[in-house]
């Protein structure tokens, strides 16, 4: 067995499961963005050449899904499991993408914690010998996911400054055992915590301390320090919301600082592009670690990442009976190399 | 390695995990059917002291999963991880359930084939030795589902006969390794079915080519035959379903017949209890199993059982865009001993 569990919530992977490829597709404002150059796919009209955003949403993820496994050198009946999921409720994007690819599939909800979660469960099944190759993924639209979640996008309603930005895009991740990384070394998977925030346009304060939870509990379980990790990034805490996940984990004795960012703050230029908090959105860190951080982990620029994807498990229903917004965290390093 | 991978889409594990214990809580109409004697808990009130259908469907799922846990002579810590969702959009029943659990989570959506699903990943997790003890849940509730997947129940629709009855209640297996039984010696992942089924009003005409899909698939790449199994049971596709379930099989060149039935089927008693098609929802194959199945598989009076949690992926959204409803089904083989 090629595993060891460690502490209440991690595992290690004595021999890692490599992420041999990845694909990533985003919406135009995205591909204006800082991370722009490092995405596979940059569409020009969000609507995909679908009747509707929902089904733009469908395609881009079953793209990402295709590239991902074509850079790979693989055809789709070569895949034994899809994971994956949406923002949309009963996972329509993902639904939809996988009717047409016809893949094995284990539907999963974690809302902007999916990118993590898919690869958790892919390293799993591919460490524990039950797959030869899997995909992860997950998708977001600002436009599917405005009109579900809040208001109609035609109603105009003005945005305060903690809200963030949907992320149009999907990324997907092809898993394999393979002598060349990167490689997932460790996972640790979250528990739900509410600190009992209502606001749905503060979802970075609403998801920090599920972050931080997760992270310190990363620590603690693993050994690694913030000083192992070339970078730790959350999914999509914003910038306000990576404020306070930073104070929580140095409350908690642990201090991240250069080395500690968000999805939702690098891939907008917040001044320029008007996105408030940053980006949001499964789909956020998907395009950001299946575009950048796999590019740069590829060619040894980043030796050790910690991604940290973040789920805000918000529903209208729920909020509309008063109640807070539970959080969870997923976190994954991805090493460079095999190191021990 | 533990494990073997046979044909395209199933499992075989060479050393199987164990169902240590299960808990089974429903409503009073399911109290009150042909299996009443066999759930650990009837509530007498819908609501069970909620504010909310939704946060009493919640309290179900919570409460069976600590009932599988204490009955299995263990405490939540003792648990590694849950998988689990439900039918509520963004998983409002499991992510609050979960929230006082505090149990590291996986979010699963499967719609109504959930329960196969999570099994099926809880024994990946315990084969793959990444956990000692984990739960797999889910639930349904008849009055959060009505309305927001059909019309509030106060406007009184009439029912056609097609349609089916979504089952109030919660089940949960906890799984682990034991020389007890009963044991999950296979698994067959389902991938997304469609045939052209628009009718929210007749998931069990969409669902069953899925069953039969994976039904069919199971046969193929296990070599087991129908006549191996003491009963092969979907999750819910009602009478309707089920009979055309059994043609598409046939056509396949396997006769499912006096062994074949449907979780739908067995809960309720449809003349009396006015169910029409059967009943449905996460719940319906999550109750007959964790309450019935596992009880019979347990004394020894059924050795192997198929079981088929099929679910339809059907969104209102894309129903009113005019998409039809994409389903799903995942097999889990249950023996009573270990054989070989």
């Amino acid at each position: 067995m090629a595993v060891k569990k460690i502490g209440s919530q991690s595992i290690q992977f004595l021999n890692p499961p490599a992420i041999i490829e990845t694909g990533a597709i985003v919406g135009p404002k995205e591909g204006q963005g800082p991370l722009g150059s490092y995405f596979d796919q940059i569409i020009d009209d969000d609507l995909y050449g679908e009747d509707s955003w929902e089904m733009a949403e469908s395609k881009l993820l079953k793209e990402a899904v295709k590239l991902a496994i074509s850079k790979g050198g693989l055809k789709i009946p070569d895949v034994d499991y899809l994971f994956g999921g949406d923002l949309l409720n009963q996972l329509m994007s993902t639904s939809f993408a996988v009717r047409d690819l016809k893949i094995p599939f284990f539907g999963l909800y974690g809302a902007c914690s999916t990118m993590s979660e898919s690869l958790s469960l892919a390293a799993m099944a591919i460490d524990g010998g039950f797959a030869n190759h899997v995909i992860a993924t997950t998708s977001s639209h600002f436009s599917s996911a405005e009109r579900q979640f809040r208001f109609p996008l035609e109603l105009g309603n003005q945005r305060p400054a903690t809200s963030q930005w949907t992320v149009t895009g999907a990324g997907a991740a092809l898993l394999g055992n393979s002598e060349t990384g990167p490689f997932i070394t460790h996972i640790t998977t979250g528990k739900v915590i509410d600190y009992g925030i209502v606001d749905a346009n503060n979802m970075g304060a609403a998801m920090a301390p599920a972050a931080a939870d997760t992270i310190v509990t990363h620590f603690n379980d693993t050994g690694l320090r913030p000083q192992d990790y070339d970078l730790i990034i959350t999914g999509d805490l914003g910038k306000y919301g990576r404020d306070l996940a930073a104070d929580l984990i140095k409350k908690q004795g642990f201090v991240v600082d250069n080395n500690f960012t968000d999805c939702g703050i690098e891939i907008f230029d917040g001044e320029k592009q008007d996105t408030h908090g940053g980006g949001s959105g499964c789909g956020c860190s998907a395009v950001v670690f299946c575009g950048y951080l796999f590019q740069q982990l590829r060619l040894m620029n980043l030796s050790r990442v910690l991604l940290v994807s973040t789920g805000a498990l918000f529903s209208p229903t729920s909020a509309q009976q008063g109640e807070s917004i539970p959080s969870i965290a997923h976190g994954v390093t991805i090493v460079s190399k095999k190191m021990n």
